[in-house]
């Protein structure tokens, strides 16, 4: 999979891709038969792994018959019971509906892309740690709506990433797991009540194809989307947290700043002086793009009508596939970025030399408390380090 | 405070007017002001409560002055310092940033509105539990992509409202306690530090400014912004649910369709026999709106950069305020539409018998199992509303 | 009208305002009479001037009337039947439905914000054309991606932005005049067609009414809402433009830059050496939301259905007034940034000179072509920007 | 080109593939040498075709290298140089900046999706002032918030309809003619006028890559994106006009209305008597994301900043190609509903028949006029459709 208009699209690798969602697609299939054979309301002869029978050369056929029915389910179908024949093509997909299979792929796809995002997040809590340790009492100069206010230090601005970062970690923690979508054509589970002959046995087959996947049991969730909603949220504040970072480093790396410099700049084939902040550039392109990304997943959420709705569903996919893809790529860049981050400190000592005289503010607490002016002029900084560096440590522990 | 152009906004009451406002940062410098004079740090004589100063015949003054500096503190302050003299206008202020005051009167407004959100939130879990169990067994038509599907229950339709709405208020009782801003100038607490003698001590005022108002201790979060976007999020996840609920009654209660109507339709100057579902369509129209809001607010976070935003900040406040009270409006309006909702069992069912033959699929589950189809057509329905209705309950007694 | 949440809400004054739009719809009552009067279906008696009898107190009645049928017209009407009684009562608002009376109304308040506009991007267009010409030979440093490029002229830069003004200018020029709207309850001007006693009756009431108000005469537009569009994106195209000065000007005014100041900062309660460019951060804020806004629009305007819409329409309102009031400020606000603009050439001249070595490319050229480098870097920068001045010279003949 | 997650996505072909865009930006290269060699500057071994030197096997490389630098340039000049060699890689981009190609290609592929939408709006257009026509005197419900309101005709109800299209045409319509980019490093066009001797040869060689391309003159605009978000906003007046169709459609398709079908319903699995307006769900799909995608387009405009931003430019290309994709796809299937669509007069006079006494306003007027009322009910309907068919017709024949 590649996207020629999203540099950077690869680090998402194949999680996603048509071919990866076609796959989980027809993993759920594949684990549904086994549920039905083990419980044995299918003979052990329906019993197939269907992993072989599709293909990435088959993406375009079932994207192109999709249209037909609105989605990829039955065309998928049609090609597997055609390839496999026999019992496991009696009894494919019975008692399921294509609402069941669309969902539980895409959060089998989705728990990929989060896997991969809390260990890059986990990656940058320690190195964003490591950093405000080792910066801890570097003078900097603070910047309050562009222009110089008072001195802090290189390691208080990191500890305000880190503090971003681990914000974002928490909404991404605190995401319910991927829950499993089992409940037939309206939500009823009718027609796995009938195959299992009870309620409490269609109940327990979603809870076992939910097993089988190392998805979480749940009862149908066909319309109502907050899993969907949620996800995109924690990805939008993950995104938010990395754009504060990028923005620094673009701003800060003006040479007339000099400042933050990315380990690897970014070249030009004609200006051989160039060193762009490409990683900050392309983590805020993201950034840009996100909140609307997930703005979409809400007005598709808020369009629940029925017991299963008229478009709102079918607008939710490619936005959470491409969001997911989008705030991956950015993890993965911000992690590099971090990694290599460039802290000229000299830099940053003489740009807060040269802003000349900023405690007016301390001399007048001075003068109202009738003492002296502190000769440390970063006031809780330290502090403040260490509240955020200890809250890293709770969450690298508990991860 | 109205809203012409917002009917309903009156629900919202004053909670986040521009009084309401101006009284909650009068608040943050009165409570500030003690805390001072409680520390040690000022003398007695400058604790004075600030409340009367102010009066919304002021807001014009202060709002016209904003603009000057970008914030409506500093005009405030000098209407304090004007009418207040003496030590308290001398100590007024002393160690805080505008941005504090900014900040912690938003979340004081926003804390009223969650209150009153989470209680209509309480009452809406209580009217769908109680209507998903009268209607436990009604029998109603499962429409998917606008078209007749199986069968199900009044109770089933209800019990999936009522899981939008235990989703809504699940994220919102999970949101982070409303923390207080204290950070001074550049965040670093280094005007506190100065009065109190020691970063220390300025950590502890921040905590018991917290006290005083009833918040959060908290380190600065002047450019770490996730608890403003998380607010946001949790809020539009609320209208979402409100939504599905407003999609289903608006669609229903087409008269060809009939099954559900608003207790209190609203009627049409020109035209006697109108009985339209407003509270049903006002409602959709907050859940249309409201996810660009919440998007605004991601990207202003996304905007963060140096140690207080370049726009990013000033963005967020007045889409904060136009959410909580567009959501506190539909809450509000969801709660009533709730309670006088009229559900016509009648035409639900007379509706389901027009559709004709659903039960294909069914016959062929049992061909399948070599059984016969099932008298009961509605599939694990009743489980699925116990699950819901056993989940209300936890919520309930949790709140 | 005052916006505490907005710093510079006060530009846009009274356009807009609750109380401006309840005039402007008892306006368009009042024409509306006097064109039933005029065509000899009302008697003379009818004709009133309504203006006075609603003020700005009667607001918050008519607001929170407004609920009962989800717009402010019937409450209004009740007001205006009460206080003036006899035939006017009688024929007030017959043949007319709320949503004409509720859409006439807001394109009456949208173009007085677009009248406003327009003057303030003329004085735009002539303040950037003025600028460009004189700094037309200033050396400057070209940027891209935050690092240093090539030599430009500081003439250039400002013929940029100028480019995007008249860009947003000629999205404005473009606009359809305001129509009127008077399609009665269906859209069908039925009871108009009884008033007058034919179709073609009803049709040339409906034009009288936008002579009466200066508006275009136009067939009903109840369900197709690309006029409230089409205004939005050029709105929002504008705020772009804007935006892209501010953009420019917040980063310059970085004192490690220093080239581009606003002529009166914003200063700090704390920090007297601040001198914040507060115009272009509150610039940034307002482009940071409007495209969020417009996208409300467009959902509203992609909602249509029925005669009249479900919530579709009754989203527009207030977020086109607040995309209006918030673009009219913005508008006020760059051409104040602009005619005070400060522009340091001699810093300019001097970051130019310490980017170093940026002629790399035009030696590349020269070797190419075997001549030898010219030694003016600036290209065409002259040129481009008589292109630039001569597109504003015939925007400025235009309006 | 396959978007499983999409359904419908393969009616824009090969429009703005990665592979179409790789070409698309050779092409432009290619363009840029014979401006060259015909301009006298390059030698006549310096023309060469590229056109088969890169394929759809390179876009996976180019894509990956595109990171380094932060777009697909550079790593498409490496293979362009590597697979060609002598005088055309020594000429090859000399004089050109990257900016200048992506965005030049950008806009070869968006006029490509533009003429083919412009095609299906004609076609539309065509189809709609057709059905008008025939339905023009049948009897019809009109409908306001849901409900009953007064009689209309079906023809009205196209009519409508048909102005949203034409208005959506308009728009289209009026965008500018997609100008060329050819600035250089810097905008200022240095490179060029180093080649070419003088500024104004540098303006004649952009003026010539125009001509070659089919493309119109234009000075460089890479940091005033309007170009971008103009066609961004027409394609979303397009979607909204599409999604009151589709609306319309799926709401009437409910059996228990029945008054408007799909000519090809989508089917079911397991609910043979399923028959889905599938392709209304998927047209109301892509409205609920196309404002998203143009508010991302103008979000990237305010972003401008510099001589080239950084992350703004980024973010527009992938919303760009996304948008253009799915408003082709609508566009077709929008063509495809009207022109299959199954209108059901006789339910829809039953309908109105069902809904009762409608014309207690019509009585009322009647009343004040001291007449009878009217037994033609519709007012001034075939009057409007009338209009409508007339602007339709100037469309028709304009184009």
């Amino acid at each position: 999979m590649t996207d020629l208009l999203w540099p950077g699209d690869h680090r998402a690798g194949q999680i996603f891709s048509d071919a990866a969602y076609l796959a989980a697609m027809v993993r759920v299939e594949t684990a549904w038969l086994s549920v039905l054979v083990d419980a044995g309301i299918a003979p052990a002869s329906a019993r197939a792994d269907l992993t072989a029978a599709l293909s990435e050369a088959d993406v375009e056929a079932v994207a192109v018959a999709a249209e037909a029915t609105g989605n990829p389910v039955p065309g998928m179908l049609e090609l597997l019971r055609e390839r496999t024949g026999g019992e496991p093509a009696r009894w494919l997909h019975r008692g399921l509906t294509s609402q069941d299979v669309v969902d539980t792929a895409l959060l089998l796809c989705l728990r990929e892309a989060l896997d991969r995002i809390r260990s890059e997040l986990g990656t940058q809590v320690h190195t964003l740690a490591t950093l405000a340790e080792t910066h801890r009492d570097d003078p900097m100069l603070a910047r309050t709506l562009t222009q110089p206010a008072l001195p802090t230090t290189v390691g208080m601005k990191i500890a305000h990433w880190l503090t971003g970062i681990l914000d974002g970690a928490d909404c991404v923690a605190a995401l319910p797991e991927p829950p499993v979508q089992a409940g037939g054509a309206a939500g009823t589970m009718a027609a796995a009540t009938e195959l299992s002959g009870s309620p409490a046995g269609a109940i327990t087959l979603s809870g076992r194809l939910a097993a089988v996947l190392g998805l979480a049991d749940s009862p149908p969730w066909h319309t109502t989307r907050s899993v969907i909603t949620r996800t995109g949220d924690a990805l939008v504040t993950c995104c938010d947290a990395w754009a504060h970072i990028a923005n620094d480093v673009a701003a800060s790396s003006r040479p007339e700043i000099g400042e933050l410099a990315e380990g690897r700049g970014g070249g030009s084939s004609t200006m051989p002086h160039k060193n762009n902040p490409v990683l900050s550039i392309l983590i805020r392109r993201t950034a840009s793009v996100a909140p609307s990304l997930a703005a979409i997943l809400h007005a598709a959420s808020a369009a629940g009508i029925d017991e299963r709705s008229d478009g709102g569903w079918h607008a939710e996919w490619a936005a959470l596939r491409t969001l997911a893809r989008r705030a991956l790529a950015a993890a993965a860049q911000t992690t590099e970025l971090l990694t290599g981050l460039v802290i000229d400190t000299e830099r940053a000592a003489a740009n807060l030399a040269a802003a000349g005289d900023l405690i007016a503010e301390q001399r007048t607490m001075a003068e109202l408390t009738g003492g002296t002016p502190r000769s440390d002029y970063t006031g809780a900084a330290a502090d403040l380090i260490d509240a955020a560096l200890q809250r890293a440590r709770h969450t690298m522990e508990a991860t």
